[in-house]
C-alpha cells in the first residue's frame, strides 16, 4: 500500500488517496483532535479509529466522489475512518469486455421489455464478485496495519452482491449496511444464508433496474439474527436524507 | 373532557387521567421549563405542544400502561405532548359479545392451522374501526382545545386499521407511524390509498399473528408519497430499541 496524495479536507478529515498494486483507492481519517467550530457527534473515541469499507457502484471513483466524500465525512464525525477502492473493470482499470458484453445484452434485455435471464446476471455479476472480494481483502490487511486505524470493520453500500460474499467470507467484518439495488446472482443468495453479522438492508421501492421480491426474498435468506430492511418509495437514487442517518446510527451502534 | 387525576411524574412530565364521557383516557405534557439534570434532545419549543396519540392493542389501558407511559416519556423529551383512549370493548368499558365471538372464531381457526377468513377479519376489526376512529376524533376535538396543546397532530402504534381510517378520514393528522401487526380487513386496506400523510410503518418479520405479504400489499397500497417500511427480525413483540428511536425521529422531522 502505497500513499500517493494528502490533503486535509475543511473538517478537519485527512484524505489520502493510495494504490495497492495496481488498484487505486482512497483512505479518510478523522482529526484526532476536535476542529475549531465543529462538534462531532458523538465525540471520536481515542486512540485507532474502527474502518467503514465504502462500497459503491461501478462507475468509477472519480466519478463517485462527490457522494464517497460526503459518505466518509458523515462517517468520520461518527469517529470512523472509512475507505474505498476501484473495482475491476471501472475507472482507470483495464475494462472487462465479458462484462460489457453482459451489461450490453442486460440493456437490450431491458429495453426488449424482456426479463433478465439468470445468465445474464451471472455473467454480470459473478466475475466482479470474484475478483472484488478478495481485493477488498486485501485492502483490509493493508488499512488494519496503519497505527491510526482499529477494529472492528464495517461494509457499507455499493454492489450488494460484493457486499454480500464479503460479509460471507470475511470474519473481520462485524456489521454491513446494505443496498438492495442491483441484480443477485443465484449462487450469492445462496452465501447470503451463510451471513450472520448484523444488516441494515436499505431498499427503494420503486426502484426500476431491481426485482422487489427478489429483493425482499434475499433479506429473508439472510441467516444474521439481527437485521433489518428499510423500504423508502421512490427511484434508485431516490434515497432518503434520513434513511442515510439511520444507516449511520445503525453503524455507530455495532462498530462503536 | 374531564380531568380526574393528575400527577407529575420524576422527569417533570405532567400525567393526567380523564373522561372524554364514558371513555377514559390519559394525557402527558412535556414540562415547561427544562427539569434541572435533564437535558431534553431536542429542546422543547415554547408555546403549545405537538400531540401524538398513541395507539395500543385492545388490551385495556390499565394493562397497557407501563408501555404507554415509556412512549410518553420519549415523546415529551422530544417535545411532544402526548394521550390515548381506552378502545371500545377494552378495560372497564362494556364487553362487545360480537367482537369476543369473533377473537373465538379467530383462535379457533388458528390451532386448527386453517386459513383465516375475510369474515372472521372482518367481524373482529370492522366494528372496532368503525366506534374507535369517531372516539379518537372527539378524543382530538377536547385536546386541542387545551391551550398547552398546539397542531399538529401524529398518530402512533396500536391496530393498524384505526390508523389507517384515521389517517385516511383525518385531515388533523399530519403523519403516523403504523404497525402492521395485525389482521387488515379488506375495506380497510382500500381505504389505505386514501392516505396521503408521510408514514413510518414498522413490520415484524415473523410476526406470528401477521400475514408478512398481506402487510407488504399494505405498505404498497398506501397512497402516501412520502412513505418507509422498517422490517425487524423476529415475533410480535419483538420491535428492537433502535426501531422506536427510528419511529420517534420520523415524528420530531414531520411535526416539529
Amino acid at each position: 500500500m502505497r500513499f500517493t496524495s494528502e490533503q486535509r479536507l475543511d473538517d478537519g478529515v485527512l484524505e489520502r488517496e493510495f494504490t495497492l498494486g495496481e488498484i487505486p483507492g482512497i483512505l479518510w481519517t478523522p482529526p484526532a483532535a476536535p476542529v475549531p467550530g465543529m462538534a462531532p457527534d458523538p465525540a471520536p473515541a481515542p486512540g485507532p479509529a474502527p474502518l467503514i469499507l465504502l462500497g459503491h457502484p461501478p462507475l468509477g471513483l472519480r466519478k463517485m466522489y462527490p457522494r464517497l466524500v460526503d459518505r466518509a465525512r458523515r462517517s468520520a464525525a461518527d469517529g470512523f475512518a472509512s475507505a474505498t477502492i476501484e473495482l475491476p473493470g471501472s475507472g482507470d482499470r483495464p475494462r472487462q469486455p465479458a462484462a460489457e458484453q453482459a451489461r450490453a445484452d442486460l440493456r437490450r434485455a431491458i429495453e426488449a421489455g424482456e426479463p433478465v435471464s439468470d445468465e445474464i446476471v451471472d455473467a454480470l455479476v459473478l466475475p466482479l464478485v470474484d475478483q472484488a472480494v478478495p481485493e477488498w481483502q486485501s485492502a483490509l490487511d493493508a488499512l488494519l496495519a496503519l497505527p491510526e486505524i482499529g477494529g472492528p470493520v464495517g461494509y457499507s453500500g455499493g454492489v450488494i452482491s460484493v457486499g454480500v460474499r464479503l460479509a460471507a467470507v470475511e470474519h473481520r467484518v462485524a456489521a454491513a449496511v446494505l443496498f438492495a439495488g442491483s441484480f443477485v446472482p443465484r449462487a450469492v443468495f445462496e452465501e447470503a444464508r451463510r451471513v450472520t453479522v448484523p444488516l441494515h438492508v436499505l431498499l427503494q421501492w420503486d426502484d426500476e433496474g431491481n426485482d422487489r421480491q427478489a429483493a425482499l426474498d434475499l433479506f429473508d435468506a439472510f441467516g444474521s439474527e439481527e437485521k433489518s430492511l428499510h423500504a423508502h418509495l421512490g427511484g434508485h437514487t431516490g434515497v432518503p436524507q434520513s434513511a442515510g442517518d439511520a444507516a449511520a446510527r445503525f453503524l455507530t451502534r455495532h462498530l462503536r
